[in-house]
C-alpha cells in the first residue's frame, strides 16, 4: 500500500479537482501492474494498472489508495473494469468520500470480489486532504503559509524581507504552490513586493495556482507583474462593495477577474471567498499573507493547516512587521491551538506544520 | 569515548567551576574501571577509575574526556597517579584549555606512556562549553532562554503567560537551571511573576543557580518570593548609580547582595555584569528575560547560545508581549544570525537551540 501511495503522490498538482490515486496489482508475490491518476479527465489509476497487467489480472490482488469509483464521470466506472478483468481481491486504503462516486467496493463485493479497506488509511487521508475537504464541505482546504525570523517578524520596520529564509525553504514554497489550486495574498503584499505568485520548480516546470488577491478598494496597479506575466493561470481579485467602477474596468481590461465580496469590520469576508472558490471547483488555497490577512484568516476559522517557515535569525526588535497583526486575545487560553505538529528542516531553516484545532479537539 | 562522555555528563550541575570529566579504563577489551568527576573539590574522574581498576590498571588503556590535569589544585595531579598506576596508553577527547592545569599528556608522553587526543573532540567541547568559555575568557557562557507562541509572543497584551509551554518543556527548563551557575531576569519579570527561580527537577532534587536580578532603581520588593524561600543559592541584584540608599539597605537586610553596575543608554551594562560574574567564578549564566533584557543581552554581544521554546499556539495579534523588545534594525542582513541549529521536541512543544554567530562566521 505504501508503494501505491508513493505512486499516487506523483499526481501532485495535476489531478485537482480529482484525488491523487495509486494502484498496484500483485499476483504470486509479484507486481504485475501499476498506475496512478495523472490528470483530471484522464484514466484513473486502476485502469493504467489493469492495462499493464493485461490477461494476468485474472485472480490477482489490487492495492488501491482510494475505493474504485462506481460512477460514469468523464471516464466509465473503475469498479466495472476491475470486475471485468477478473481481479480476485481489492484492498483499498480508504472509502471514497465523494457521494457521487462511492460504492465501488460494495459493487465488487456483491459481484464476488473479495474486498477490504482501512489499510494505511491515515496516510491516504492526509495525501488527499485537499480533495476530502472539498468533496465533503464544498470548500477548499486552506493552508496559511508564512516565513519569519525566530522572533516572529516577516520584515524589518522599513519592510525589508528579501530574503528571510534560504533557498531550500523557498524551493519548498514553490512545491506547495505547484500542489495547490489557488494562492491568496492581500493588496499590501502586492504593493510591497509586486510578486509573480507562480510555481517555479527546480526542473523549470510547475503548475501555477490561480492568483487570488484581497483588494477592497481595487487599488491594485493594472501594470502589476502578475497581470503582465506569461502564466497558465489567471488572477482573481475580490473587492468590497465600495470599489470604484473605473478601477474595476481597468483591471478587467488588464486580464483580471473581479468578484465582489461582502465586508465584515473592514475585512473582506473570507468565509464567502472560500465558499466561492469551492464552488469554482478549487480543492485547495494557499494563503501567503501578510500579517493582517493571516490573522483575519485564522480568526475567521477558514484555515485548516499552517506551515510556518523560520530562519535562524533574530530581528531583536518589536518594530518589525509581525507574522500575525491586529488585536490579540487577553488570555493565552484563547490563542489558536495547533495539533499534529511536524517539524521539517530545510538547511538552516525549519518549518512547523500543524493543523488548526477545532472545538471538538481536546486542548492541553 | 562515548561511554566516557556519558559518564562525564552525570556531573551536570555539580562540578562548576571545574569541568565535567569521565574516564574509562580498558584492558583486553574489557572495562576494568570507570569514574566521573562528581563535585568540585572532590577526586577527579581518573582517580575513581584507577581505584576501581586497582592493580589491573598496569598496562591498560585509559579513555578520558579531558587531558588529565598536571597541577596541584585541591587534589594532586592526575597525570602522576596515571603514571604511577602503570597505565600504558591515555586517549583524551581534548586538551585541557586551562593554562594552570594543562600539560598532563606531555608529562605522560615524556615518561613513556603512549598518548593520543582529539577523539570525539567536538562532543567533548560541547559538553564543557561553560567551563571552556570561562577558563579561556574569564566570563560565563551565556544562554538566552525564552518560551513563546509560534508568533513570537511571551505573554498576551494583559500579561497572561501561564502557561505558554507544556510540562515537558518546563521540566527541561528546570534541568537547564540545575546545570547552570546563575540565572538572570529583569525587574519587570520579578514584578509580573514573582518567580522563585529555583531548579525543581522531577526527582525533587536540583541545584539552585545564583539568582541575578537587573534592577537599576532597586525597586524590588524585599518581600519577593525569591528572598523568602528556602534555597541553596542567594540573590544578587545589580543596580545603577542612581539607586536609593534606603532601598539598598532594605534589600541587603532581606538577604540580597547588591552590586552597582554602570548604565549605558538606560540599561545596566551587561558586559560589566558578565565580567563580574566571571570573576566570582561562575561558568554559566541563563538569561530568562523578559523581552527588553533578551534584546539588550543579544545586542550587547554577551550571549553565546539561545534556547527558544515554542508552544503550538498562535496568539494572532501584534499587541502581545514580544520575545525581543526595543528598536530593531532596518535590514534583515543586520539581524542576529544563529548557527549549529538543533531542534528538540518536548511533547507538542519544540525548542530551537542555536549558537550566536560572530564576525568570523560566514553568513548565508
Amino acid at each position: 500500500m505504501r508503494q501505491a501511495l508513493a505512486l499516487a503522490e506523483k499526481g501532485t498538482g495535476s489531478t485537482s479537482p480529482n484525488p491523487m490515486v495509486g494502484a498496484i496489482i500483485v499476483k504470486d508475490g509479484k507486481v504485475i501492474g501499476q498506475g496512478w491518476h495523472k490528470k483530471a479527465g484522464g484514466p484513473h489509476a486502476e485502469i493504467f494498472a489493469l492495462e499493464e497487467a493485461g490477461a494476468d489480472a485474472k485472480g490477482a490482488t489490487m492495492y488501491v489508495t482510494l475505493e474504485p469509483c462506481n460512477h460514469h464521470g468523464k471516464t466509465p466506472p473503475c469498479s466495472h473494469a476491475v470486475l471485468k478483468q477478473g481481479i480476485a481481491k481489492v484492498i483499498a486504503a480508504m472509502k471514497d468520500p465523494n457521494p457521487k462516486a462511492q460504492g465501488g467496493l460494495e459493487y465488487l463485493q456483491e459481484n464476488g470480489v473479495e474486498t477490504q479497506w482501512g489499510v494505511c488509511e491515515a496516510e491516504a487521508r492526509r495525501l488527499n486532504e485537499f480533495f476530502i475537504k472539498h468533496v465533503t464541505t464544498g470548500r477548499p482546504f486552506v493552508v496559511c503559509k508564512c516565513a519569519a525570523t525566530l522572533d516572529g517578524r516577516i520584515a524589518t520596520r522599513i519592510g525589508d524581507s528579501k530574503w528571510i529564509t534560504g533557498e531550500e525553504s523557498r524551493a519548498c514554497v514553490h512545491k506547495m504552490r505547484h500542489a495547490m489550486d489557488a494562492i491568496l495574498v492581500g493588496i499590501n503584499t502586492v504593493r510591497m513586493d509586486d510578486p509573480s505568485l507562480t510555481a517555479r520548480l527546480e526542473d523549470g516546470e510547475g503548475n501555477d495556482p490561480l492568483r487570488v488577491i484581497l483588494d477592497s478598494r481595487l487599488s491594485m496597479d493594472p501594470n502589476a507583474k502578475m497581470l503582465r506575466q506569461d502564466s497558465d493561470s489567471g488572477t482573481l481579485i475580490f473587492c468590497g462593495p465600495q470599489a470604484p467602477e473605473a478601477k474595476r474596468e481597468a483591471l478587467v481590461k488588464a486580464g483580471a477577474e473581479i468578484v465582489e465580496a461582502p465586508e465584515m469590520s473592514g475585512f473582506l469576508n473570507l468565509d464567502f471567498i472560500c465558499r466561492h472558490l469551492g464552488e469554482k471547483g478549487l480543492n485547495s488555497l494557499l494563503i501567503e499573507g501578510g500579517g493582517h490577512v493571516h490573522s483575519s484568516a485564522l480568526k475567521s476559522g477558514v484555515v485548516d493547516k499552517v506551515c510556518l517557515f523560520y530562519a535562524p535569525k533574530i530581528l531583536c526588535g518589536d518594530d518589525g512587521v509581525p507574522m500575525f497583526a491586529g488585536p490579540g486575545p487577553d488570555f493565552m487560553a484563547d490563542s489558536i491551538a495547533l495539533k499534529d505538529i511536524t517539524l521539517h528542516r530545510f538547511g538552516n531553516d525549519f518549518m512547523v506544520e500543524g493543523y488548526v484545532m477545532d472545538l471538538f479537539d481536546e486542548r492541553d
